[in-house]
């Protein structure tokens, strides 16, 4: 008996050495194709896969085993098939590689990034370009339905729209694309996403309808190109509205910056409250990751205590709450 | 019922994920000298520990918040007190910083390790220093008691000692401290490890016993001071003697460069055939880390196989297999 609880206590000290060579093994996998091939054909040769590739057989076949050694998939050789957990992993592959590739650095570095002097300025190194990749799939699982269920909801016509802290205008597109007719803007502070805005919006035939701008959107002034827009949407960076009296101040210049707005929606990740063991996939590596980079992340209810001093009425929360305390806001 | 089960699963993935981020503040709350502290006063309050040290106290508590979720300690806000599988993870907390302190670099780029055309020259990077810092206790929790054995059965007088791939000579001065009136050589390919070794050994007192000669272990010649040695000693490098032909080689040469040499210690880590849900803590990332690397992990059973053709009687073979399969071969 004494025996059986030591190997079950070095089983779970295992169980979490192991996961965490598993959740590297699940970024690459998906990033080299494998695990969408998997999931679609229901078994895959790791060593079949590898040379098609042009990957090394060994190595390929090493992070099928990761996946096994923690129950996603069986493995007979070089043989995979999915076992019960693989599709819920498969859904959530994004966090895996938000945590594995995006943000390896920041993690890896954390003695460091913990010491207060280090803590100014670029204190901390992430993967844009993967942190990119992840994030379209993030948005996807998480805020695109609602978010679509959100706009099919506001109880006006609308011609002109704004997307703020755009980035490279894939939201604003999927609006222009879902509402034929209006037009928009796009607005985000970096030049280089605007650039690439700019082309991808010609090439998906927008040219004409959609236009982007270089601004920071916490310090917006008056422009003509503003002044008829009725919606706006605001997605992934709302809590850099705060502390509180810079959120209030912000919500109240977008009232002045776009006089006809009638509908703002804001979606972001919030912080949780939950007990510690009952941690969704996500929750507990963003939350950390926004704490190690310093970034004030705000809950449900502190966002609910400023709309009205910001000038907005709350017509609805959308509490998606799949990871990361996920909410759409929307403001009339 | 279908309910639970959803729910089940569900947790399944998110304790491989938080497990990832526990795997991560477990290698930083060790280097930061917060384990040490828990393990010994049983109970430690983040915030305090954090402002003691100038480290930022929200992320410090976040680091404890990760173990939490996977049940290593107990959380009531800032103070943390130690569950059921702390002390095994605090021996094992090594292991946790060689992959998410030292290897970090090397997981986080799997998709660009793993192409073929890629796999030529550096083609990885980790981290020396941090790897460093984590052999010295895996050598400690690993090797240690069974190399002292091992010292132990041999049964003839010694005099002088070789350490092969000596690093920065820790073991070799260990001998030296170990047995007074012995002489030692300590023989590794790297000046700068060479260089430290000269520097620690006089600081230790070791400057009239202990010489470091810079060589490559795989192609030694005869020198005069080699001449005497009677015992050799070979870690942590034994499997750079591969692949089968190479080893056989160098086993011979062994016998001919040290001629009075009776003893053939060598201790290494080996390749396991365990199922995939039986791996303990390290194995899995450690085999596949190397085969990321591309470097060759012989069996216990590989090694078996060379020994009588490369000149050395088998006297006893050590299975430590803790973690990776290690093994201490005592060679007559």
């Amino acid at each position: 008996m004494t025996v059986d609880i030591a190997q079950s206590k070095a089983r779970g000290i295992a169980s979490i050495y192991n996961s965490a060579v598993a959740a590297w093994a699940i970024a690459a996998l998906w990033e080299i194709g494998a695990l969408d091939e998997l999931h679609r054909n229901r078994t895959l040769d790791a060593a079949d896969f590898a040379r098609r590739g042009g990957l090394d057989v060994q190595s390929t076949t090493g992070l099928f085993r990761a996946l096994s050694a923690v129950g996603l998939v069986l493995r007979q050789d070089t043989v995979v098939t999915p076992l019960d957990g693989f599709d819920e992993m498969y859904r959530d592959k994004s966090f895996f590689h938000w945590l594995g590739r995006g943000s390896a650095e920041l993690f890896q570095q954390i003695p460091a990034v913990l010491r207060t002097e280090n803590r100014t300025g670029d204190h901390y190194r992430r993967d844009p370009a993967a942190i990119a990749y992840a994030c379209r799939e993030i948005d996807q699982v998480t805020y695109a339905p609602t978010f679509r269920a959100a706009l099919d909801r506001v109880d006006f016509p609308f011609t002109r729209v704004a997307d703020l802290g755009c980035g490279s205008g894939a939201r604003l597109m999927q609006i222009l694309d879902r509402y034929p007719g209006t037009t928009g803007i796009g607005v985000d502070i970096a030049r280089p996403s605007i650039d690439v805005a700019v082309k991808e919006a010609a090439e998906a035939g927008f040219a004409e309808r959609a236009e982007f701008l270089q601004g920071d959107v916490l310090r917006l002034e008056r422009r003509p190109e503003y002044d008829d827009v009725e919606l706006l949407t605001c997605f992934m960076m709302g809590h850099d509205f705060w502390p509180r009296e810079n959120c209030v101040a912000t919500l109240r210049r977008l009232r002045e910056v776009f006089p006809a707005a009638r509908r703002l929606l804001i979606g972001d990740a919030t912080r949780t409250s939950l007990p510690d063991t009952e941690l969704p996939v996500f929750t507990l590596g963003f939350e950390l990751g926004h704490d190690l980079m310093g970034t004030f992340l705000p809950t449900i209810e502190d966002w609910q205590s400023v709309f009205e001093e910001g000038g907005w009425e709350l017509v609805r929360t959308n509490r998606i709450e799949m990871t990361v305390g996920e909410v759409i806001f929307e403001l009339a």
